[in-house]
């Protein structure tokens, strides 16, 4: 499947009143390259594994294959991940018809605040409420990926 | 799961008429990492997804995760894989209480056939018919992660 996702900094943290749901999130890569991304996720009580392909040249589009597997699996394949597993808190947050995911990063990513909306077409319109900041969309700084090798308390 | 495994040489194909069962495979690698290596497999017309982890210090024991997928989900995420798949032909020869998986190689592979055996413990004995050549356990060229970006033909 292929996924069309913008992605935002968040200027202020007042959005997250508005909530519908919230997920904690701990994340670890097998294989980090761009072009063959490897995620293993917990989130809440689930476990997921996902393979991501490259980007689309303007970063808005990309092949994601995903899997929930068993909590326990997710677990021990976490401890084979890369160091330093990535914790964040998700909330959802509606936007008109469509639903912001905003990710709370937490450890040594404190302080990163980012938003994802995902679309049925690159040029499809979306409501643009004041605390998106800066769109970071296809900015590879911002890929998780990269984020667990650089944490955000090193930039 | 861990597994315990001696991994042979195969000096004389003519143990191929004793195989009682014979796949072809196709596999390919989102990471050869060893410490997190992530391959792709079809297996006649099944797909994997295996997720393994580092060597113990003999070579011979392996974390071991695996999970069937659709075989298109496969062939989908084989085109994501490192460049070159595997590909090879398994045939299984019983021997005694054990079964000896024989991997015939092809293409840019020619030539190189091994046989693994699958053990409970790492001192189980086990029966060595005439044809099993030098052992190769724990030898990092033998992996197929290894064999993938280097292949046979290069050696």
């Amino acid at each position: 499947m292929i996924e069309i996702e913008r992605k935002f900094r968040v200027t202020h943290l007042d959005c997250l009143q508005f909530a519908q749901r919230s997920s904690r999130i701990s994340q670890g890569y097998l294989s980090t390259d761009p072009a063959r991304t490897v995620r293993v996720r917990t989130k809440d009580d689930k476990g997921f594994l996902t393979i991501k392909g490259s980007s689309s040249s303007d970063g808005s589009s990309r092949y994601e294959w995903e899997k929930e597997i068993p909590l326990d699996d997710a677990l021990e394949l976490l401890k084979l991940c890369l160091p330093e597993p990535i914790y964040k808190v998700r909330h959802l947050i509606p936007a008109g018809k469509h639903t912001y995911e905003i990710d709370v990063f937490e450890g040594a990513n404190a302080g990163l605040v980012i938003a994802e909306i995902e679309l049925e077409r690159a040029d499809e319109p979306f409501e643009r409420p004041d605390w998106l900041g800066e769109e970071v969309t296809g900015d590879a700084r911002f890929y998780n990926a990269f984020i667990a090798e650089n944490p955000f308390n090193t930039w």
